[in-house]
């Protein structure tokens, strides 16, 4: 266990798990460190944050370039402040500060997904990209967009908040208390809500997604639909297209207020590979405005996979302009 | 007329007219010239053009910085090529080269709506915006993107193109082949289409609109709406309201995207002013996602009117970096 000069520490925060790497200027993890998180209490979050820096500090073979933390929530534009987070209990809550109070080491703190977004472009799928957007498929859609070699984080810290693109009107109903979001209809969640949707109503077609979860259709997951899937099963496969149909068509709208050069398709159901991609990049092909005059983006899975977010948190405390 | 160090001509090429203007460094505006647009013929257009840029030369004190030219086109990243333009009969054509050729002065060739988002960020209402998106409501939508200080054009040039985000699905048919386009709910075209709807299946209630065009429903143009509802007419009031919280809404959406500071709304609809804008910002104000905990972006009326293509054409061309 070598860590040499440039190598910071990695913080991904979740909602079940503070995940953290040191991470070598190179973009390796050299080593990792999780806890729980403790999602009803900031300061305990905070604590677990601490611990597990503290642990690689403790691995690292010299001082540490710094510590780069990546949550999912919103940050405003200094990177203080945590705005708002669906799944944590932070509510304006000045992160940094309190942070910086217990470490004694140079921060970076703010959104995971455009931690994730950084990291594709620094060592990744986005790799030279003039203009990449990283959207992260899970429970929801994370967003991060580099722009120049920059992160492009908006006027106010939140630029990226794709997911929440209304997409149909009086849609399904959302966490953020609108309907019709894109990350109702293409997310990991999706996957699993039309799975359950599809058992309760048509259960004969679904028999081989109901025998997983021995019937009852409201256990069903993401990831009971991917294995079914894999195992053949056409509905299975089909609920899958639908999510990729939903994601091309919200690449193409991302396309046209945008134009990036790569889309890069990260998070948990990133792992269905082209089950998901394949369709994604038809419909994208198919409604792509301008399509024939102009050139779209390429749209690629991830390569980082679940560490992306800690590998470009690391990697963001050691950018003096990137945020 | 005195033309000043820095004075060019700004030329803006829409669907029916070439319009330019000798345009000093602070974007006034010292004189104007026109022709109509031979849409049917590239090198028609191209004489316009040069015929207009030849008689503001004239016009002038001394020698120009050089010429602009915005188009309602699509162009590549360099600007050197019209991409695709849905009213004008470019395809793939090499603009600046062409024009080089006749013109032996700096240019400036790109899209009308950047040029306009560009005079309203440094001389209109986005003045010292971190981040103003120029929305441009006429036939259809266009947009430009200034993001500290330089215009955003996206990976291949033709960015800001929010007109064909798609807010329904399977919606109102739209010219550039996809459905339920955002500027088939949010436009002139708009306006004067839900006009000619009601109109014909609701004669009665639409007495008011009807008697303007002698009872001919579909020959209601967005200008008759505008006429009828400032006499107080509440049928033409809702429609107009009902672009501005379709307006809203995708307002809503782009700041979820890009999260900008200001969103300046141009073009022929925003001539309409608190009756359209009213409602946009009632609807953005109720639907922005994260509303509560994050700043959203002030929307406010285009400063520079219809002049805006030309003077930020004209003030491109002395940007070094600009594009």
């Amino acid at each position: 266990m070598t860590a040499g000069t440039g190598t910071a520490v990695g913080v991904d925060i979740g909602g079940t798990k503070v995940a953290g790497g040191l991470v070598t200027g190179e973009g390796v993890v050299l080593r990792t460190a999780r806890r729980v998180t403790p999602s009803g209490s900031p300061t305990e979050t905070e604590a677990a944050i601490v611990a597990v820096v503290e642990e690689l500090a403790g691995a690292a073979d010299g001082p540490l370039a710094g510590v780069g933390v990546g949550a999912a929530g919103w940050f405003d534009r200094t990177g203080d402040t945590v705005l708002f987070s669906p799944h944590l209990a932070w509510r304006n809550t000045s992160l940094r500060q309190d942070l910086a109070r217990r470490l004694d080491l140079p921060l970076w703190v703010g959104n995971d997904a455009d931690a994730a977004a950084w990291a594709e472009y620094r060592f990744g799928a986005a790799r030279g990209a003039e203009l990449a957007l990283a959207i992260t498929l899970g429970t929801g859609i994370g967003g991060g967009i580099v722009l120049g070699g920059r992160l492009m984080r908006g006027a106010h810290g939140v630029a990226g908040e794709w997911g929440h693109m209304r997409v149909v009107p009086d849609g399904r109903l959302c966490a953020c208390g609108n309907r019709g979001c894109w990350e109702q209809y293409a997310s990991g969640t999706a996957l699993a809500q039309a799975a359950r949707e599809v058992a309760a109503s048509s259960p004969a077609a679904a028999g081989r997604l109901l025998e997983r979860v021995s019937g009852r259709a409201d256990a069903l997951t993401g990831e009971d639909v991917a294995h079914v899937a894999a195992a053949g099963d056409a509905l299975a496969r089909e609920l899958i297209a639908e999510v990729g149909h939903w994601l091309g068509q919200g690449i193409a709208d991302l396309a046209a207020v945008l134009d990036p050069d790569v889309v890069v398709i990260g998070g948990g159901v990133s792992a269905l590979g082209e089950a998901v991609l394949g369709p994604a990049r038809e419909r994208l092909h198919r409604t792509l405005p301008g399509r024939g005059f102009r050139p779209g983006p390429e749209v690629v899975v991830a390569a980082l996979g679940p560490q992306a977010g800690l590998v470009g948190a690391a990697d963001l405390v050691r950018q003096p302009t990137a945020g």
